[in-house]
């Protein structure tokens, strides 16, 4: 018999070869390689002077790609869905009025987040498919006026609708009100002006339009955002969202204080990525995807593929088409991902089989995936 | 005048290269090799099969670092402290009587976490460097019968002392209660035995003994665990951490409901760290960082510097030493940082400015790191 050197002997679990995707899906988008190769950088302290000079450029990136000048932007150490919950615990105490445009899964996930903080989500609610509509947002707002908080998406990722965000924001001024605004879909592909349209709290993703891992949250906070967690009455139910605690990791002058771990080697991916949009300029950015959107649509029209939403709502990085009659949902993403390495998204809650997603983000809103895209669908819908 | 291509130029920030450090800190530790390259390789998505395949091995490889079986094991998709907040948010509810054993700053962290869940806490106090004393926690029991929690920290990473975790939990089931445990610090460099020990939540870390990048939270939930979950009066106050629905993502059974998108690289990272420890076996990296702790123990003594902590609750990790008189604390740490690129950890809380606490966490408790850290500490407190 062998001798055993251990009796706690480990699972044989072979290495993990990721297949090489071409992701077109609603997130995450191809990494290039110059951000993969920054996150297999050696792993250094969170509190070590080299890192905390990273950390202010990261901060410095964020804010050119929110166009803000808040002191408080940086990335949440968590995936964007808690860069969500982070803007609702801070701005939502018990009792609070909560007016939440609705037109799609992430307006109903701010719900939820509404009702958690013991806030009162008031609904305005338009079509799946439709962007926010700001004569109903101003008449909720003029029936309730104790509102505190007026929550938006501006880029439905659900169903590819872009909402005017200005006019939602100004509505919401109007009447006294902070803004929310998820930005998750749009930073980076679409205008996301947060100081000219007066935002008080965003967040956005790692995973889309910035083209790193997901896992980073980037947000965003106004100095009256902050006024009001300084005077909240309730202490904020999330002891790591805690803005008041975050600040000193983040923010601390003349010195951090630890608060929790950061994520090292992603946060050099997303500084890396950062670089690259900053490289390229916003603007250019924006026009590239605009480019491509209209190439893909070109095309999925000469296959008699039609888009879900009108022309003026829609977001030209998440392109929402109606699954051609007779076609098996399943099956056809199926056979994309096995035979083409081709990712597209499905549709999500009242839109699942009805629609899919065709994502061009980021870095991967290039010709050549558009391309790919358009000859796999063409040969899988022969 | 040259034609501005864009009128929203982009900062300028250099690409950024960590130095390469030595990190005898508390965490996080040197990243092997082999888990930086798996987590470079191409990203796909959260939902791709091959990915879900992947999430099936890290749940196997968590259960066997846990020692567990837990069908509920796997990695929260965020820091350790998140992890913290993962177990209080979902087993504790508003009036609910919670006994935290204190010994420390993460054990004043869980007060603070069951505070923000309305719980009341209850405290059981030890001195920062000394053990939990199980008969603080008898007595403490026996005038609370009302106790629905015990939480204790297994391995205080802000003291580096270790606590008799079977003897807590077996307390604290005589009185019916649940247990949590933080083992942040001793998940993979001392026993963690979830099931033989009764414990019903525990969490812990991806940068300490797993040595894999910050940003993830290993957690395991004992099915009696989930049945309080399942029997809650009130919801979780956190969207993100609600267990309810983050198994429809890690536990689905016959498919995965989107919930968040995970960290999918840093998730590679793991992976690839957790094969590390399941090739080594648990039993040969325990006995590895009790044999460095040894060693380390040997040379601080010849230097004549002191460990805080008694023999018998000391940690091999993460050993807490007395800085020497006249020694000024953050100036040598900057010279072990700038001239021999070595990090070690200050004193946390109330012992800041009192220790140094040095660090031998996973693929960091080598013999030539401990080598290397002794003969800077020679040279530079000569």
């Amino acid at each position: 018999m062998d001798t055993p050197t251990s009796s706690l002997p480990g699972p044989q679990v072979p290495v993990f070869n990721p297949p090489k995707r071409l992701l077109m899906g609603p997130g995450p988008t191809d990494v290039p390689e110059r951000v993969l190769a920054a996150m297999a950088r050696p792993t250094i302290g969170h509190l070590d002077p080299a890192f905390v000079e990273m950390m202010e450029q990261v901060k410095t990136l964020s804010r050119y790609v929110f166009q803000t000048s808040n002191p408080l932007t940086f990335p949440i150490s968590a995936p964007g869905s808690v860069g969500m919950e982070a803007c609702f615990v801070n701005l939502v105490e018990p009792g609070d009025t909560v007016v939440v445009c609705v037109n799609g899964v992430f307006g109903l996930r701010m719900v939820e987040n509404v009702k958690r903080c013991g806030g009162t989500p008031v609904i305005v609610e338009d079509a799946w498919g439709e962007a926010v509509d700001p004569a109903k947002l101003r008449a909720t707002l003029k029936s309730h006026p104790e509102t505190k908080v007026v929550a938006f998406v501006q880029a439905e990722t659900s169903t590819g609708v872009l909402s005017d965000a200005q006019t939602l924001a100004g509505i919401a001024h109007e009447h006294g009100a902070l803004v929310i605004m998820d930005c998750v879909t749009s930073l980076g592909g679409v205008p996301v002006l947060i100081d000219a349209w007066g935002i008080d709290a965003a967040y956005s993703c790692s995973q889309k339009c910035l083209s790193c891992t997901p896992g980073l949250a980037p947000v965003t906070f106004s100095p009256r955002a902050i006024e009001h967690v300084y005077a909240r009455k309730t202490p904020v139910q999330s002891w790591f969202l805690d803005l008041n605690l975050v600040m000193g990791y983040w923010s601390g002058e003349g010195g951090r204080t630890y608060h929790h771990t950061a994520p090292i080697n992603p946060l050099y991916g997303l500084h890396e990525a950062l670089r690259m949009i900053a490289e390229e300029g916003l603007e250019s950015a924006w026009a590239r995807h605009q480019r491509m959107h209209d190439l893909l649509k070109a095309g999925l029209g000469e296959l008699g593929i039609e888009l879900l939403v009108k022309p003026e709502a829609r977001l030209p990085q998440v392109n929402t088409v109606l699954i051609p009659d007779g076609c098996n949902d399943a099956a056809v993403r199926k056979q994309l991902l096995t035979e083409y390495n081709l990712e597209i998204g499905a549709g999500l809650g009242a839109l699942a089989g009805k629609v899919w997603r065709i994502g061009m983000l980021g870095y991967g809103a290039r010709e050549e995936n558009v391309q790919h895209c358009l000859s796999a669908l063409r040969e899988v819908l022969r």
